[in-house]
């Protein structure tokens, strides 16, 4: 039986006390939360389970092996560093931490410790993705060209974090996730239409060594709401569609066929464009934040890196971070390896 | 009775053809083609209708007083320039030449020569840019403050232009149409998948002098076609999907809300965001050439500028030339002004 | 302060206890439930709540003061004939029983002892209907001429209840809700694909006096999940389609004019259609139960009926009945003055 | 070289004539048309082609092999009757025949005379009903179990046909198509909403020998556009809508699993639905009347029966005379042997 902590029950906390709470051979120990209302809900909510206003409760408590930390982002080094150094496994929410360097820290610290540092990389555990990624480990992409995804809707602004720091973390761990290389270079451009000071409106564009591209729209003034990635291959292309009931993911056999020939011929196109069958795979819809918690638990038993491990939060932060730049620098080239 | 001639019968020219036909008091005098059999094709389908392979035989035909243009682009500036000279009223089909330097050219020559020039802006005529341009004028948006628009598919790939001069001038006719002032400065990036060394994708991005940025994606390399225009404003927001049967144009009724007060009070948004209904407007369904054609006819006479006249193809080449020199040089921003 | 008890913890008694746990001034006091599993989850879940198997303890409890009756059809008559002759207000899941005698003898029982006799027809609470409820009342639509709805899905076989049991109450609570008037016949054709001998198909029409038809199409064996709506009238038509995100309902200003004039001219149309702006109005989004409970409590505070009523869970039953003796005599038209 | 004639040039003649002038081998020798405005079109169009308003003229030109009739329908019978004797073969606008006794009387002389009797069921020849077919007949449904269609829209109002026969032809040449036997007993219900005296709004069912029903939705009156056929197999089902720009043919590996065990289990479905992949297959895109047009030349030489021949309209003609009489007796099931 382990036992889990969770610091913060705000908006996503619930979500992970809930999901744990039903994990065989689990047992929620201990709930820390500083606002009174939500910490009473939590005690009204789950009556077994201690609540406290100090993280340090459960840091000290031996019941605890692992703690959850869903608080707002610029605490995350905090707290994460103290409950590796309590010698406690740490499963963090998205993004990782505020900067780059913490984000590098924290992994040494964990590597150091022999602690397992996960982050919350939620969509990599949707039947979707999980099928997107056994798509492409199958080769039936043939090479990546493109990603272009956008993610727009009318969303409630954000006083402290801009609209890449909010939602760039869902496409950004995905593209991790499904490319194994870093981009060479990060662009990225950002519009402010309030007073508060943060962009609700950017645009972001990578550049891979091998010629991909990945280009991601960004909004929290849309009148409609979008989530569609397009992966465009040279073999095969797919479609997901996060807002599809059933049909989320579907894969195209589409391409463009290159004809050798007179290169010289004018007027007549040396491409061809090639289509075949449409199919929309069945996809597992387990509660993806299950299957999250599910192997979170696993990882810890066996002591194995999660799929979402420190590392793949470092790599979404070191994006972040130039694209952040990059805006400031009104959409100057930043190259990854300056950062 | 005006009489007008045709240059050029191959993808576009007979789209020409049977609209000025269909025109009350216009009579299709000549058509000029080069390939034979295209050439017999139009003798047959109009056969009280002359056909040569010599556009001179047209510029000295005192039948005909206004010159269509269904060229390659390559071809535009020459014809145009020849028939104003020779007395003729023109309309070019887009883009309007190859360079901006030669739009500048023709657009002099043609307010010295007194003559009119229209260019084939085809989509200004139909009922949903008309309506957008109407609750524009009506200033219902409010404010704009972004337009961010989306053109692909897996289209035929082009020998001799790259997407943004296959696809760009459809998009920027209508923003230059619908915002009257030009931006300032344009970025663009561009891929080539191919051996033809043309870019078949690419984005652009437009930044304005009073803030307002418009962002376009254009691809002959996706496996779902999509055509849609979102234009936010500070009251209303528009969704513009050609693709849509009939409720091509959606007007909501959805923005934000900016709320004065302490604006250090943290964890606490100062933006609401507020929807209300969306209405989807009766549209004209006249078809768009038809309507042109019957409008460039009305200015003929009344020797008036036609909507989408030589400055308004001056205007899309602006911007086109910038966006191909910003891909040469990376992404560059280029200043339209240095241009 | 009232008090609730709630019978029946399965599948939708979770819901009814969650939305009267919200509510103010109400205070669900206890819950019966047969299934030690069920009994258990509900104890854990509401700490403060009392659990019993026998649901007279909740008939004899002097805090309770209405109850919620969540349980297999068979049972609602038996339980909800006990609550009343208890003195206690009922709110019953739907249909409110198994047979229309049983719902004429209970809709009798709570007149006789002043008793108010609610049925959980959800949808009438819904943002959607209200707003169609709102539009017919105001005489948009004009003369309403048909009603046409689907609801199909591949949907768990129900092995004690056909799919006119199980699906039509949605609709035909809607409809009943819409059209005060009842239809005069009803014709019914059911189809069983299985060995379990209840019809998982079915189509079902009503006609009504003034010439009103409504037809309905329910399947548990669909491949794609629909829920639309069609109601035409001779203004205006809607189509209400429940699976949309965010604009279910949309009111089209569409419909014909019959012109006067030579009835006998031949191969000339003497109808025209007409074709305006479509709105999809903007809708309450607080979730149906929730409005539903706080509706049935101030009932009871006032004593008065509420929208969903005894009666109006008896019109529905009639027109089940009709149909379920349609289906028996292979599509027979059942006049419903005949029951 | 194979010579048509075609007779009428009405709404549908200039397709026939379009796609019959550009198939090899066959030569549009005359039109009859009795307006002179359509006759002159046509003319013009045609400029090779003669012209007449006397159909006898094409019935005894010796280049004329076939004659196309587009007429409206109340001329078929005796137009084809006399184009058979004069030793045509004849391909004849759907529906067929006025009655179903002149279908008989027609199919009866094309035989007698050894002259090929077509129907101009255009959907048969589009690469969706081909497929579809394709797919029924490698077995991959199973067991059909039902056919649902909805056909709706605001469309014209015919003057002289109600809604069944202007729409129930289209659906009613693709069932029997694809389903070999014809049904036992057809039902129907219509509504007239004008003062034309003709159904403008109708439901159609059939039952068929071995259980297999097929339900169609037709109307004249509907705000939206809907084509939408479901095709329930108890292995697979297809979702054909030919509204879709691509994916007009859905395939879902979908379907219900009836387990055997303990039937008295009570509140346990003993009926378990399954869901797997869906596929869109790719289309043949070859514009229909195109192929339709090439297969019936292809049987004039081969002398051999079209897909759609004199009796595959025969059958979709015993079926519309069948719901005309049951719409006649409200509804009453008519049994096809009776006819």
């Amino acid at each position: 039986m382990l036992g889990v902590g969770l610091i913060g029950y705000g908006y996503w906390g619930p979500n992970l006390a809930r999901n744990f709470s039903l994990q065989p051979d689990c047992r929620l120990v201990s709930i820390c939360e500083l606002k009174p209302d939500r910490s009473e809900l939590a005690a009204r909510t789950y009556p077994a389970v201690k609540t406290t206003s100090d993280y340090h409760d459960l840091l000290k408590d031996e019941d605890i092996h692992a703690v959850l930390i869903a608080t707002p982002v610029s605490t995350h080094f905090e707290l994460a560093r103290d409950a590796i150094l309590a010698g406690k496994d740490v499963l963090v929410e998205k993004p990782l931490t505020r900067t780059l360097a913490e984000a590098i820290d924290l992994n040494r610290l964990a590597e150091e410790q022999g602690r397992i540092l996960a982050v919350d990389h939620t969509f990599l555990y949707t039947g979707a993705v999980q099928k997107i990624k056994e798509i492409i480990e199958a080769r039936e992409l043939g090479q990546i060209l493109y990603i272009d995804s956008v993610r727009i809707n009318l969303g409630l602004f954000q006083p402290d974090v801009n609209v890449i720091y909010d939602l760039a973390p869902h496409d950004l761990s995905i593209v991790c996730h499904l490319i194994p290389q870093d981009p060479v270079s990060v662009r990225a451009m950002g519009v402010c239409h309030t007073n508060i000071g943060v962009e609700n409106m950017a645009y972001l564009h990578l550049d891979y060594a091998d010629g991909l591209i990945a280009h991601f729209h960004f909004s929290w003034l849309s009148p409609v709401k979008i989530r569609r990635t397009i992966i465009g291959g040279t073999n095969k292309m797919i479609v997901y569609d996060d807002l599809e009931a059933t049909e989320k993911v579907k894969i195209y056999d589409k391409g463009i066929v290159v004809r050798d020939g007179d290169v010289n011929a004018i007027y007549k196109a040396r491409v061809d464009y090639r289509t075949g069958d449409m199919v929309a795979p069945k996809l597992a819809h387990r509660e993806a934040l299950n299957t999250e918690a599910n192997h979170f638990l696993s990882c810890l038993k066996t002591r194995t890196r999660p799929i979402a491990d420190g590392w793949a939060g470092l790599r979404v932060m070191r994006i972040l971070e130039a694209g952040h730049l990059s805006i400031k620098k009104n959409g100057t080239q930043i190259r990854l390896e300056e950062l």
